[in-house]
């Protein structure tokens, strides 16, 4: 559903339920703020008829008007009733400060579903409950009790932690970044961060959306909205609460890999979001985003003054991902005849200490100038003959030439104050430390391959998905929740390529199978309780076909007397396949964005390397083609000295198929394909475990 | 040697040579600078008999007292010549500002050795040429051209970029950091950072010792000093130049994976130096760990009145390998009488934003008492009910209750900033990112693990040192300086665990050599051109001692028909070893530190995993144990599911019998055991790769 959220970011006229001229109390804060909103402003308040000089009524029903927007400041246990007059009065956007629902438990859950109850009946954009309330520098409004308001600016910023809103206000006006809409999202009972995503997407000043989320109500939808916004604008997130996932044990079953923080790193990767780590690189990354226009490719040019600092930011561009640029014979010629004979040309350009105003610019545009450049960090440290308010004309003057995107990093103090003054005016960043120059500039790099990267629906194999329900229905109907090689045929459904094989119930079945493969076979036990086949010795390889009988029977004889109790339901013969580099294709649905697909080397490099890979299904054939480049040991797969590389084609068709086959039965809950077996020509799945659900196909 | 920079840092005479009245010119600048020196200061400069006030003489000859430093600015081409006076005076330090030396190439270079022999001659503590200057703060001593001075402080500085001392300088001034030593090394002619090292190490009024670097000159001697040194201070190096190693091809040779940045990183974990990544880190690291007091561990505490901020301190803490504490039941029973009913007094301690000053300062106190405690952070977001000055109040009365690290982030802007005093004044660091307030406590844990290490000697195996200084001696006297497995008699000297097995000249004589063995052998060629025996179809495994001479015969033919212009010497005869966990222990000569032994698991681990650790030779034992330690994949060594463990202590003997040979051994230039094969209960090295030097044993 597409909100029409105009009203609640852009309203014409407010009233505050609960103003108060009373100094001290939260209603007095709210009315303090709103009352500079150049729009109609009413206040509510039975005890009252006029609040701060604004008119107050005492009711909702007896404003003279249905307003855009209810600002609802009382306590919660008369939030509902307010909220129903609101609906009947034909307001159609509330935001409700007051806190007291889901936030205190059992009380506050049932007031919260009211709050969705009347949301729902009257169409109502509710934000909130439990906010600090929203600040629309748009239209002059400031509907919090936030002790600042935001200075007007092309940041349209979220978040999910009200307190973090008031760091962030205090913070933002200390270091002049300006917000479009600044947004308290508190308990998400009605509006959550799809609604605003979309909201601030539409809105023509807005130049990137930046939030701050503890979690994701409704990760498909998300996924939907953000792909597409992410085409148009820059979105940033911090998304905390990565450690509770990094502290999970580790074992080869995708579902205890599959932490919920791999579903927010894969499903952000996938759908363009960018993630900040802490809280300075957001508004770093926010900031040069909304400033600096974007570069063609990764190529940074390095201009200094300081040696040092050079080899710093050299540093950090490659832990950025950056290339330090080859710049082309005649810029280093044009360079030589600019710059100081001790100069270095060769990028990092240091045109040494002792270059002068001028030298520097020229060095600085001829770099910007160069073709392999596309974007640039211009570094400084103090020098006598260089004021660095005159350096910043100068870098800013450069770059207006150019349109190349770049940052800046004078390493000093007090002496480069004034010219952060003059970067800011020129929507230049500024850092005292070059490696933080530098990642803040790469993060153009990340975006502009954001933007530009391929847009395609995930493929549609013709299967027979008939036959794929009617295996998970079967499970579900028998109670076999566990499925091993028995349901191999599952994959065969959807034209995944398995071993050739099939489950006898018996030795003489067993035989009989081994002689119509006419190879020799690997029997093994099919047990819904014994998962570690072969750690239980329920595994024979390499039976000669004639032989498979004999050795099925003493496989099932011994199986059986180890483990009297369990049931067994026959051995799986299998054609032996020759040796291939091993890979785990799995799958565990994650509560916010549903089916999460791994990839990864089989056996060690799991369990002990965690070279793994996650993307949320279904998958486009570019997304399946990254998770196999997204794992470290992907040489071991595509070209190893002396080995020849395996069939690539087949290995990503192979995982757009499980994609398929999970996207489209949500009865799977978890999926391994271990081992999946490389060659230069196919790949093979050769063992399965699945878990069932025990209801719905 | 040991010098005694006494004079140098502590002068009580200086004389500035190059002094001038006239302004704009470095030597005036400098004797401003210097004039401020509460000891006796002159000038030299036949121009004058007076400079700022102080008395001038022509030369520094006609000075009327050997003063304790000469600080030089006059032109390089006079340089020598006043040096020379200087010790024919009796002056015993002296600081060269003037540039034109070595970084101008050739006259430069000559002059410098100038410098250093006159500096030899008279035994003269030269610092530079091409510096700063110095700064002591002990003594009031400003002898540097930068138009800022230091405050005095804690942290000794050395700097070997000129540039990025004026940075510091102007930015320190800002952040009110103090200094008790700044020292701009420039080229190094004479001091470098070993002598600084030890003379911080000394002066009690320095209590961390920071330093960038762009390289170091006298890799043993750092080491052996900075082992020291790090156990009675903190040691933080920025030493940047990172890229270009990281740069380089990877392959299965230590030669090729030992690039000289993993040299540097192996280096300073050895000798305890804390290595920053930025600038950034470099000072936050200095401030942290110069007020405030050590940590017993790792388990930190998180006290908090904004859930968000919490999420991301706890995120934080993961990320730098801390523990979050588990607080015991006494202090969650404390902390549930104390807090408001909303909070979360499971650690990160959310008191929720309504809780008073009081009752923030309780849990804190709490927090930071429970033994199972040993760091914390306290974070806030802005709140109407609590200023943030008396919050820091608070919070340094909490921590000087209890003695414990802490440090702080306010997320605030303006509103912190009288905060931000009342916790410079208690030596609490603070930062808005909580992130960050993480990552400065947690360097405590750090630095108070490397004061605890163990601290052994290299242990000293009886071996064979004549034997294995013949074999390459005869290496050398015959021009075959690389050698492979005709060389494991090396090994042997050394008492590493080699396969049984010995060089064959012909057919009958690896016959011979197979029976005496008695077991299924491998034959391979040996060449000092085919190094790659595998590829080359230079192996035959799993020969019967029996067809050993038929076999070898067919080998020896093959080869020399395919390689016909190839020296072929012969074929190893090596005993068939059952199949092992593979291990490669590795040595490649760094140009600054010596020997670089690296351990990594075997073939694709190294080469596509780059799973690899480097230690610098000679190492202790609990060096060749952290070594182990330090490859992922070790847990393929040590224990997964079903497969057993191998013999630890025989691995970490046969590193450390490679450690012996190589640093006893210059000869050997690059060494490669591999592969090592692991069991049970042995280690045994199954090929071998060496390379020797031309000459010198």
């Amino acid at each position: 559903m597409r909100r029409d959220l105009n009203g609640l970011l852009f309203p014409r006229s407010v009233v505050v339920v609960g103003a108060t001229p009373i100094p001290g109390k939260l209603g007095n804060t709210v009315i303090t703020n709103v009352s500079n909103f150049p729009g109609r402003v009413y206040a509510v308040n039975p005890k009252y008829t006029e609040v701060l000089g604004k008119p107050c009524y005492p009711s909702v029903s007896e404003l003279p008007e249905p307003v855009d927007l209810a600002v609802i400041v009382i306590p919660a246990e008369g939030v509902p009733a307010v909220l129903r007059e609101c609906g009947q009065k034909g307001i159609k956007n509330a935001v409700i400060i007051s806190a007291g629902f889901k936030e205190i438990g059992k009380d506050g859950i049932q007031r919260e579903r009211e709050v969705v109850h009347i949301a729902n009946e009257y169409e109502l954009n509710v934000l909130g409950p439990n906010v600090l309330g929203l600040i629309s520098t748009r239209v002059g409004l400031n509907a919090t009790f936030a002790p600042r308001t935001a200075l007007p600016g092309p940041i349209a910023f979220m978040s999910q932690s009200g307190a973090f809103c008031t760091s962030v206000l205090d913070w933002a006006w200390k270091e002049k970044l300006g917000f479009s809409h600044f947004v308290s999202l508190g308990n998400k009972a009605v509006l959550n961060e799809c609604d605003f995503l979309l909201a601030f997407a539409e809105d023509p000043e807005t130049r990137v959306i930046v939030a701050y989320l503890e979690g994701i109500q409704d990760g498909p939808r998300f996924m939907e909205i953000a792909r597409e916004v992410t085409r148009e604008k820059p979105v940033v997130i911090l998304k905390a609460g990565r450690a509770e996932a990094g502290a999970r044990a580790v074992s080869s079953h995708t579902g205890t890999l599959a932490g919920s923080d791999h579903a927010y790193d894969a499903a952000f990767r996938q759908c363009g979001v960018i993630r900040a780590r802490t809280v300075e690189e957001l508004f770093d990354f926010a900031y040069i985003l909304s400033r600096q226009p974007l570069p063609k490719g990764r190529r940074i040019g390095i201009v200094t003054n300081a040696g040092g600092a050079g080899v710093m930011a050299a540093d950090a561009a490659e832990w950025e991902g950056l290339t330090v640029a080859r710049l082309r014979d005649e810029t280093l010629q044009a360079l030589a005849q600019t710059v100081p004979e001790e100069a270095a040309i060769y990028n990092p350009v240091d045109v040494v200490g002792h270059a002068t105003l001028q030298q520097y610019q020229a060095a600085l545009e001829l770099v910007l100038a160069d073709p392999g450049v596309d974007l640039a960090v211009a570094l400084s440290a103090p020098h006598p003959i260089l004021r660095f308010a005159d350096l910043a004309q100068a870098v800013a003057q450069a770059q207006r030439k150019t349109g190349k995107p770049l940052t800046v990093s004078f390493m000093a103090g007090e002496l480069g104050e004034e010219a952060e003054e003059v970067l800011r005016r020129a929507g230049i960043p500024s850092f005292f430390d070059p490696a933080r120059a530098v990642r803040a500039v790469a993060v153009l790099a990340k975006y502009a391959e954001i933007r530009t990267r391929p847009k395609q629906a995930p493929p549609q194999y013709p299967v027979a998905r008939e036959k794929a329900r009617h295996i998970l229905g079967e499970a579900q109907r028998r109670g076999r929740l566990r499925l091993g090689l028995e349901a191999m045929d599952l994959l065969s459904a959807y034209g995944i390529p398995v071993a050739r094989g099939g489950l006898a119930r018996t030795a003489e079945e067993a035989g009989r199978l081994a002689q119509e493969l006419g190879t020799p076979v690997a029997l093994k036990i099919v047990s819904p309780e014994l998962t570690h086949k072969t750690e239980v010795g329920g595994v024979r390889l390499d039976v000669p076909p004639q032989e498979a009988d004999r050795v099925a029977w003493e496989l099932l004889r011994n199986v059986r007397s180890r483990f009297p109790e369990v049931q067994i339901e026959g051995v799986y013969v299998q054609e032996m396949l020759p040796p291939g580099r091993e890979v785990i294709v799995g799958m565990a649905r994650d509560p916010t964005f549903g089916p999460l697909l791994m990839f990864g080397l089989g056996g060690i490099y799991v369990e002990v390397l965690k070279d793994v890979a996650f993307a949320v299904a279904p998958l486009s054939r570019p997304e399946a083609e990254e998770l196999v480049e997204l794992v470290q040991g992907k040489k071991l797969l595509f070209g190893v000295r002396g080995q020849p590389t395996v069939a690539r084609e087949a290995l990503v068709e192979l995982i757009l198929r499980v994609s398929q086959l999970v996207a489209e039965n949500p009865a799977i809950v978890e999926l391994d394909l271990n081992p999946v077996l490389c060659y230069p020509d196919r790949v093979v799945a050769v063992d399965l475990r699945l878990t069932v659900s025990e209801e719905g196909i």
